[in-house]
């Protein structure tokens, strides 16, 4: 069994993703092909970073990653294969897997070098079909690309404290499906400045003096069902990926709306948490 | 060969599905986790129900069913598995699954009970998975969970009859990829009150004195195709699921639209059958 | 292993999709079912024959292709199975099939003649799943159909050349998820008629004198990057399935728009080359 997920912007209308199972179907005996995504807003690095971060450790060591996102080949966007955590990556140098590698350090980093002997018309995936192929053989990385010192990195936000330590301020980083915003604040990060202190967070006028560990958290029990007003409540939770989440209860973006269209509060917004 | 269906109100563009599938191809062998829909609107417990309902029976018995849709563990949300017809479900209870018992009773019903066994950053789904692998073992339902004599059942509309038997109500429960308008009146209920009369079916100000059971019937292939005007016709027909479904003949939605936009029939409103 | 793969309009929401993945779970053993597209435009000839020409190549000889686009059988929609290039087709003589065997003579194509044998609330995809069952038992199209001599065709557009040969016209057949052009002008058509000319892409008011074989060849990577000003940038190429394609580089729908929005170009457009 060669476990291999995609993750792309290549949406699913056209034929591209049917097209790159046929490879890989044909290619790799044994293969279990697993979608992550392929709604990443096109080009969008931080997009296609956030979500494979959160979904890859889930899968078994041995499981080889294909990202399908800004990823032409050109002098300034090498493809490289990456192994981290028992994991491998492939794609291109652009900052999605140097985000992945932010926190592990990478046991294998190459750059892929078999781009000549390969006849394509979807030349960037078939390349990373192939390199995937090699892996499911026990190929090693070096057979297909050439030792890497050093990854580009994602020019990407990261929270920030003060300099008396009064403040931790990040950013909106993701919208997800409920319209939960999700900010770059661990709660690693938000653990080191504490201290123990009260907080209170402030994203643009709306307060919250708690994080909960789960949406539930915010409901009172002890009150009749009938006599509660829970659904469309604000809250602030650490989500389960540990970053801090500003969320509606039970949002519907169809109906009422998610934290992001009823709080205001759009990717690249900024989140402060004032310590008290 | 181990079948597990997933519904849930994720999206498709999230971590989550993928992170589920990375959970069971990691702890079940030979799995084959098949996505029924990730595009129940959110916390939409009828919709999920309608949609399962119509899924589950083309999945041969011993098949798992996990229900991602409103399932946060809390003091008036369970979680619990259930057996009806040979299928596992496991979701919350919340109406979904007592909706899908409502004509079948089910073999088994247990509620869940081993959360605190588990170490998770995504417990509700990370619980059902563990119970999937259970079963996926031949475990017993009475393993992980304590019997239940009830389910939550869900507030949902019935049609109804009058005194007189003169006229059935029904609601619309579902809008489909096409636009057609799905209601609760089953081809059972209605045949259980016309009682051999001549009937029109009453949808806002639209009248239908015909119920098809294909929407090609409502086409006259007697006349040649350049002569007809069918593409936009308006017609009523018992759908696969055997509810009566108000449709138009070849509609798009993104061009002329489609049964529910063109008739102005939205979710919950109102279709009468009277009896002459 | 038996592949199978299904291009439908039945959209990623309703219980379609997934209960015809139980009926072949059911059915076929060691089944693999791939999706390829359920987002076609309903009832689009046109744009599922696009898409599923530009898949089923990258699929092993022997795959199973069910198309369920436009499939409900009237007398004017017989259903069909059709062998071509190895792989076998499943749908509606409606134009799809047809499309795709216009490059390649089909190995053998028969009018499915088993609906009477099928006891089924969801005719067309169960008949369109049991010839696949039979297809992977290694059974004969002739068991299940009678021989067919000529499909219809799609009344599709084609490009043309004027009288002179000074200039060809070609229409817009599909806008992909990056909001890209494509234009039924190959990369054939071009070369028979350039003959070595000069020539200017014509698309509404916009005019180009390259047609570049990948994106970034539209980039001068020799000039330092920050003074460049590439994204939003125009250009065309013949893209992986040699198609003229009129792009925007990097283009986003979300937020600057695709070409499609940016250049005005849509659905049946007219684009022209002339030849200087």
């Amino acid at each position: 069994m060669a476990i291999i997920t995609l993750t792309t912007d290549f949406g699913d209308r056209d034929h591209f993703v049917g097209a790159i199972k046929g490879v890989i179907y044909s290619e790799i005996e044994n293969a279990i092909v697993i979608d992550i995504s392929h709604k990443v807003s096109p080009f969008n690095i931080a997009e296609a970073a956030y979500i494979l971060k959160n979904a890859y450790k889930s899968f078994p060591e041995g499981s080889i990653h294909i990202i399908g996102v800004d990823s032409e080949l050109t002098p300034e966007n090498r493809h490289i294969a990456v192994t981290i955590d028992g994991r491998h990556f492939i794609g291109a140098d652009n900052g999605i897997i140097s985000f992945l590698a932010e926190e592990i350090k990478p046991e294998k980093m190459v750059e892929i070098n078999i781009h000549d002997r390969i006849e394509s018309v979807f030349p960037v995936l078939d390349v990373f079909v192939k390199v995937a192929a090699h892996i499911t053989r026990g190929g090693t990385l070096e057979v297909i690309g050439k030792p890497l010192d050093r990854l580009k990195s994602m020019t990407g936000l990261k929270p920030t404290a003060n300099t008396r330590e009064t403040q931790i301020s990040g950013n909106v980083i993701y919208i997800d499906n409920y319209g939960n915003v999700i900010t770059n604040i661990s709660r690693n990060f938000f653990n080191k400045y504490r201290k123990g202190r009260a907080f209170e967070v402030q994203a643009r006028n709306h307060r919250f003096t708690a994080i909960y560990d789960k949406y539930s958290d915010a409901i009172n029990f002890n009150i009749e069902k009938s006599k509660r007003d829970d659904d469309g409540k604000k809250l602030a939770i650490f989500n389960s990926s540990g970053l801090l989440e500003i969320a509606i209860y039970k949002s519907n973006l169809e109906t009422v709306g998610g934290a992001s269209s009823l709080l205001g509060l759009s990717y690249r917004d900024t989140i402060n948490v004032n310590f008290l």
